[in-house]
């Protein structure tokens, strides 16, 4: 069985968080929506009527039959497939809470150049953004990256992973947090990486893993850019 | 064993999606912050260092050693344990984007009044909470409320409840969702609700239920007021 991913063609996007675990796991997958017609084939998933558990937005994946929304359900279903999250149900509910923890901060990620509203630009809501991310770097980076550290710190196994010894999806989604975060904040975060070393030795673990450093150098791996959740207005990172 | 739910004790928030869940299935639980020396033990789990897997933020639940946090995350664990979510695999993760989706509402609703910054007060974010509450009301209320009439409408079974012919975990949080807008917004939501029928039956069904009324007639329910999710500015909502 091969996987549909449908997500924006143009956009790293929460579409990311699925693909970097497709690409480590090395699943035959096709990113519908850059192929020939794939947009109007994720649109009538959208909004075919005839479709019986829409999804209310992208990235949903399509295996077999089945059709799943939500990027942190996506990898929820992924996970244990792959190898990508523990066996058992207490690690693959610690897991998840990670995921949805990561979630979180991407939600806020977005608001921050688009604390007003999403059907207006960025340009309309410019004021409101620099106040909403002044407070984002001050106070909300920090506290997820704490956190984060946090769990890195306390996991037993001392392997430099969010959970026991091995790889899991919620590690290649911190790592694409930093790698989004460098491109957004370049400032901020170079002023903030040093607190937060075993976020940083995670992302470069993942970074040099064979598959992801593959996905990474292909054309598979589109450039984040100011269409995506994370966007570079320098005038927001002083 | 009992659960032993952590969550603020003086706002219904996140955490009343977990205890509509447990007073549906009659589970033992002890509301915990909301007993003698409960708010120190809540915070001794979030921030104790012998914690080995930390929550970042309540709701938590403590089912004997486990620790699940994430709202959606607790629902996930509980609802096949109390007949609150379908039996297969698929059914489950169809349950598990419909709460993730609520989630993402109930972001939505907390920043219509905390647009630039969750640690200001209300009074300082007033314009643009007003801007934000604006396009709030004409874009993704119905954009939500949309998308959740159409589960409803796509739904063989035709009893009214979101999944198949049973009440499910969602049901009781989407209830909740009407039961906040209803009292965050009563001129909107008076506007809005003729074009949602079925989301205001079940949102009725679920009241009408025996364990769910006796509940809300108990002085375990918190009444909504202006420190939880939805919280009523008569000028939000002109």
């Amino acid at each position: 069985m091969r996987y549909e991913l449908y997500y924006w063609a143009g956009i790293q996007g929460r579409g990311e968080f699925v693909r970097l675990a497709l690409e480590e796991a090395a699943a035959a997958y096709v990113d519908v929506a850059r192929e020939a017609g794939g947009e109007g084939a994720m649109m009538r998933l959208l909004d075919g009527e005839e479709v019986e558990h829409p999804p209310f937005a992208p990235p949903y994946l399509k295996a077999g039959r089945l059709l799943v929304g939500q990027t942190a359900n996506i990898l929820l279903y992924l996970g244990p497939r792959h190898d990508l999250a523990p066996a058992s149900e207490a690690g693959r509910l610690w897991a998840h809470q990670l995921q949805l923890t990561i979630a979180d901060l991407i939600d806020e990620v977005h608001d921050t150049h688009h604390p007003i509203a999403s059907s207006l630009y960025y340009e309309d809501q410019r004021p409101e953004a620099q106040r909403r991310t002044s407070d984002f770097l001050k106070s909300r980076v920090p506290k997820y990256l704490g956190y984060f550290e946090k769990v890195l710190a306390r996991n037993k196994a001392r392997g430099g992973h969010l959970i026991g010894a091995k790889l899991s999806y919620p590690d290649l989604s911190l790592f694409q947090v930093v790698a989004g975060l460098r491109y957004a904040f370049p400032r901020a975060m170079s002023r903030l990486e040093p607190n937060y070393p075993r976020i940083v030795a995670l992302h470069g673990m993942v970074a040099a893993r064979a598959r992801i450093a593959a996905y990474l150098g292909s054309n598979r791996r589109i450039a984040f850019n100011k269409h995506g959740i994370f966007r570079r207005y320098p005038e927001l990172d002083p």
